[in-house]
């Protein structure tokens, strides 16, 4: 590498490929993915040449660190297609910046923005029939880092593996989606990695949510693992509440994942003149606002789901349904977000990145 | 499978063995692995047959949700030859029961008994040559199961792969060791995966443990998240306090590892007239304890560490030294428990378990 640039990405085309096999009008989210994918090694203390070779398994000791330590970060980004055929990334630097800050909190090296651009917009410009064009189709872009070191000695690896694999998505939760509020299970500690996208805060969360589910919940609201009094996030997504025609969020912290998806409704609701207030949120108030019936709205927002409107929760066995609304700011954001990922509307804050054909 | 029992264990046995390209006197912890391993796969909602065959590379898919999610549990026990070469555990059954009671925070399905030992056994009779006579030689063995499923949505595997590797071992910390007492990072939350042996748990200290090491600090003794006032466990070891000759410890809970040396350790203080208070520890007295020269030991205890006498501490930038003992509780217990695990004393626990030949 020189200056930071990969002198070189090597590419080896599929001789075929799968895309003829895929009802794209019929997708589940995450399972189908494209002819190519990246690859980019860590050895000797350095990022080796990025790779563009045709999707399929890698093969790895079983004492790779990555199985028992779980050293090991990830992004979730999109492209989109516009009416003239181009491709577009939302706010792709923010993904790249989290990318690395994710890495340093778990003692993994960072990745090169030159390698991460060069390689996503190849892979991209190879893969682009699998971008279908029309709102709500997307390809769902997962870049990740995985500890390849073989050992099983407690310490951060020595070698990495980089990725980038994409997959054909729609949306993300397909039915109705209702919440519960956690009262005894928590996601993340002050001081722990709550805030970076470690592949082991997600696993952690998979138990207390198929219990959520047993209740009739498709997520949990995580709330303080100290009190479980203040309302944080949805491990999947950021949360918003509307109550009367304020909106309300947690700020980010060392607990919550800042992001993408959630700062840019922050900013489309100050440009709309929606009182937003970033805040700790209490689950009284919250609980308190439905029984008065000034609780309008909750929503998630995050890269997979976009916003997704949330239809009732769960709070000390108690049940509260929302009202379906006919000025829903769920239904106003995603709109507004959808514009600029489609190239519909104006970008005013250079959100959209355009991928160069 | 019939009544829990596998219809057989497949064994391939290697054709060539590595042994003699290793240098028992010089291990470094977790490095090299004996000549075979044992595989069990979780398809189709039930544990296939395992397999017993020569160690090497695993091909998995790049989606699979272990390299994502952190879906990945493991436990670290050992196996002791004896004079009569005798092959040995140490209180298995606890490790098999921690096993599964990761599995279950894990949303892993959890495995059966009979497959475990009938598949260990074998396997540790294959790779016999692997385990070295004398104080300090042991084979570490490391069963750990992850999540295979292809996809990346956030939701539990419907795949699984069950893995035992065995790794000869001296001893895990070679030279001194000194921690320092968390002050800002957390390793886990009440409600947490804390007490599990999650993968997650491990690559989440990499980084502080990093920044720990740049102060001189081999090891954190973690502290609770919520107020940094308490001692809980150091992340690879539990961790006791000598206040003259009383000893302290931290009681388990869900952010703490019940460790099965650390109760032996409980046990065979009471045996022995020492006395022992399990109960949250403050950060407060042991830094007095250390001020007035009334703490005379620190100590880890763990099966990768057996016991791990700690040198020294650090506590807001002061850095405080211990005694050498002549009558030191972790030399006693270390005593102690290398004579059981080596079938050198009476075994009044019950804690021996012959590897039948």
């Amino acid at each position: 590498m020189k200056n930071g640039l990969p002198d070189a990405i090597d590419v080896v085309e599929a001789k075929t490929s799968k895309i003829d096999a895929v009802d794209f009008e019929n997708l589940v989210f995450g399972n189908v993915f494209t002819d190519h994918m990246m690859i980019c090694d860590y050895v000797n203390g350095e990022w080796q040449n990025p790779v563009i070779k045709p999707y399929g398994p890698i093969e790895l000791e079983p004492s790779a660190k990555v199985f028992h330590y779980g050293q090991a970060i990830f992004e979730g980004m999109k492209a989109f297609k516009d009416d003239q055929d181009q491709v577009w990334l939302f706010r792709p630097e923010d993904n790249f910046n989290r990318f690395n800050k994710s890495s340093v909190r778990l003692a993994i090296p960072e990745f090169p923005k030159e390698f991460f651009f060069e390689g996503l917009e190849t892979l991209l410009n190879l893969d682009r029939d699998w971008i279908k064009k029309g709102f709500g189709n997307s390809l769902y872009i997962r870049p990740f880092v995985i500890a390849t070191e073989s050992g099983v000695s407690a310490s951060p690896s020595k070698s990495y593996k980089f990725m980038i694999i994409c997959s054909p998505a729609k949306a993300y939760y397909s039915g109705e989606v209702r919440v519960v509020f956690a009262e005894k299970f928590s996601r993340a500690a002050d001081g722990g990695v709550g805030y970076a996208k470690a592949a082991g805060n997600y696993g952690a969360q998979f138990y207390p949510t198929n219990l959520a589910k047993e209740e009739g919940y498709q997520q949990i609201v995580w709330t303080d693992a100290n009190t479980h009094e203040y309302l944080e996030e949805a491990g999947t997504m950021n949360i918003f509440f509307r109550v009367g025609d304020k909106l309300l969020t947690a700020p980010t912290s060392d607990r919550i994942l800042d992001g993408v998806t959630r700062k840019s409704v922050i900013t489309l609701a100050e440009e709309h003149g929606i009182p937003v207030e970033v805040r700790r949120v209490k689950v009284q108030e919250i609980v308190e606002a439905a029984e008065k019936g000034e609780l309008k709205e909750i929503f998630g927002a995050g890269t997979a789901a976009t916003i997704n409107p949330v239809k009732g929760f769960g709070h000390q066995g108690k049940k509260f349904e929302l009202p379906e609304l006919e000025d829903s700011y769920a239904t106003f954001f995603k709109k507004e977000l959808m514009n600029i990922q489609y190239n519909k509307s104006e970008d005013k804050y250079g959100w959209r990145y355009l991928v160069k054909n």
